[in-house]
């Protein structure tokens, strides 16, 4: 049911990186050796890492343990470690012993001190965690340590994702050529401020932590905050990004916006396939924000047409409904002036300055809004700034999903 | 597909007030004597008045003819006129000359001051308004005029309602016997801040214009806001209160802690109606909170749990998944303290004090998730404020109805 899922291109292995993955049968006994699912990203130096993790009240121990290490080991990072099937989360005490336990069986299998290991756990939430079965599946993925392996690392942090999710990019930078190699997950939940999804992002080009934090919250921001499936957020979404190269002996990046742009573009791809692959979805949206007051107001602006059960089913129905757009936008709590806005689809100018225009015909606005792919635009006349937002409609399949998943 | 929809009382006749109504086929001629579709409550005396409006920036004319209406004649006002069918709205320009037209169609049928009337539109967004069935129609009213016609005009003003809503109540104060009488409309797009909902409430209780209008907010914010069916507010919501008694010769009611207490359980019942009819609901969800630092957070949670697409869709497959409701919870911006909250569905404890229940299992949630009309009582532990919520869940009917409104 994914929308128009590309084929992607085997990721690329990232030097001072190697990853392994294994079978243990982490959301029931009966799944082990049927697929992957936990998985061992490890570096072979010290890791320069940085974290952005869900803006949910409730957070899981792994975003709590997360945040706690990045202040303290955010320069001494040597891997991350992360399952699928399982939340751990919702589990009151227990929820922190066995995140750490988690943390130290994949610190053990890899041989690298627990202080400095990340871990992420994603799937049912209030069921006890496995402890004993992911421990040994840590054992078994650090057996399958490689280089080359970042694909079945996608596969394995899956959990109702229908596809595995990578992307791989290499930039030139004073000479030198980096690369980065991201993998995430995610289809359901998925919504503004890192939404069940996981997202591990490494790289070799040379960039201190200090450095790192505050351009992945700007990254974050563009990118995994602009994507909205169903408009709710989890207990454990995060979003890591570790870097090899100082360990590797380069020189720290004096200019790091040539890199900022590349790593922008590989997580807009991710967040975008994370749309594509929404739970039920059967459209992929591009919500385009131009002429906001600034660039938050255009997101805010965004993110209510993309969250708005209205607009989604209109989507889902093929209905250039351009009235619910318009009364989702004026339940943004945007400052906006009616008299100012501006509509189009694709290039059907639906309405204009206040008014349905002229020449406006529903059948052109239906032929847009019968393709699978197509972008809302949206001008406010408010002042210059922008922000694209990409989601994906609401349909009959999502409610068997969500009304199904435990039953 | 309404859930338990009560057989209502026959709504009672209020001193001071008439009603009448016609079918002159507003959302297509050919619907003409098939149903009623527009409405005339006139006052046989200047009637005092106050107003509840969406919060929505997008704001059809008539609310906005509304709002200034009540600024200058909300001691006299004669005659509230609705009509169902077109929403007058997304109409640029014309939106206010036509909102205008069927004020004066209204207060010519009527024989009174077109200043002194309010209006209401509901249906269609975007379609240009009929505004000369809709004067013949008003006219056709006119002439249907009585003091027990409250039933049509609860049927007049449906759109996508199944059931006509409507509910009467009377008060001793005093010594002497008032009435109160309203009506209502709105099954989608149903949510805080008066979401595509229509209410007129007349009352022969004394009330003087200046007590009725914080009188009025309190009340909705105690009921109308209450209510979620989608999280979608509309373009033309309004709830209108009018008072005879000062008209009719009655002395002000110098206490007004009874009537207001009338008032609010009548909005409440009114408000529950709708979310009995919301579109697709199968289920009737009560989400108490208790234990909030305030009014507004307590409320706040509550919509937040109501609204969530997760935990409607749990709702709709019986599944008693706490998870998505704690995490709900996490997502409404309150500040919270995961260790201190306790989660019930009705008598089964699920979650306390931030740990799942030792007894609690999961065949006693579901049970209780597998009725018809069930209560989630929250405890955030943070103060002693409450507030009560009421929703719906999210089915495929849901779906159907949203996705193919307008083919």
């Amino acid at each position: 049911m994914a929308v128009n899922p590309p084929v992607l291109n085997p990721p690329l292995p990232v030097p001072g990186f190697k990853v392994g993955t294994a079978s243990c049968g982490v959301k029931s006994p009966a799944l082990k050796g049927k697929r992957q699912d936990v998985t061992l990203i490890v570096g072979d130096v010290d890791c320069h890492a940085a974290g952005v993790f869900t803006s949910n009240r409730f957070r899981a121990a792994c975003v709590r343990w997360g945040e706690k290490t990045l202040t303290t080991h955010a320069e001494k990072i040597r891997a991350i470690v992360a399952n699928a099937g399982n939340a751990n989360a919702g589990l009151g005490e227990m929820e922190n012993v066995w995140a750490r336990q988690l943390i130290e069986s994949g610190a053990s299998a890899a041989g690298v001190d627990a202080d400095c290991v990340l871990s992420s756990s994603t799937g049912v939430i209030g069921t006890p965690f496995p402890i004993d079965r992911v421990r040994e599946g840590m054992h078994e993925a650090a057996t399958s340590l490689t280089a080359d392996n970042w694909e079945a690392s996608a596969h394995a942090i899956r959990t109702t994702d229908t596809f595995a999710k990578w992307s791989s990019a290499q930039i030139d930078i004073d000479g030198n050529t980096y690369t980065l190699t991201g993998i995430c997950k995610g289809s359901g939940m998925i919504h503004p401020n890192m939404a069940t999804m996981l997202g591990f992002v490494a790289t070799d080009a040379p960039i201190a932590a200090s450095d790192l934090a505050p351009m992945l919250k700007r990254v974050a921001n563009r990118s995994f905050n602009c994507i909205s499936v169903d408009g709710d957020t989890s207990t454990n979404d995060t979003l890591y990004l570790l870097s090899s190269g100082i360990g590797l002996g380069h020189t720290p990046l004096a200019d790091t916006s040539l890199f900022e742009q590349a790593l922008t573009e590989l997580c807009i791809e991710l967040a975008q396939l994370i749309v594509r692959d929404g739970e039920g979805v059967s459209k992929f949206v591009t919500i385009e924000v131009n002429g906001a007051a600034s660039e938050a107001d255009a997101r805010t602006v965004g993110r209510a047409v993309a969250i708005s059960p209205l607009v989604k089913t209109a989507f889902a129905g093929s209905d250039a409904n351009w009235g619910r757009i318009l009364s989702a936008v004026g339940n943004s709590g945007i400052a906006i002036d009616t008299n100012k806005i501006t509509l189009s689809a694709d290039d059907v100018l639906m309405f204009e300055k206040g008014n349905l225009h002229p020449d406006y015909r529903d059948a052109d606005g239906m032929e847009v809004f019968r393709k699978p792919e197509f972008t809302i635009t949206l001008d406010l006349g408010m002042g210059s700034a922008s922000s694209t937002v990409w989601t994906g409609d609401l349909t009959h399949d999502y409610i068997t999903i969500n009304a199904e998943y435990r039953t």
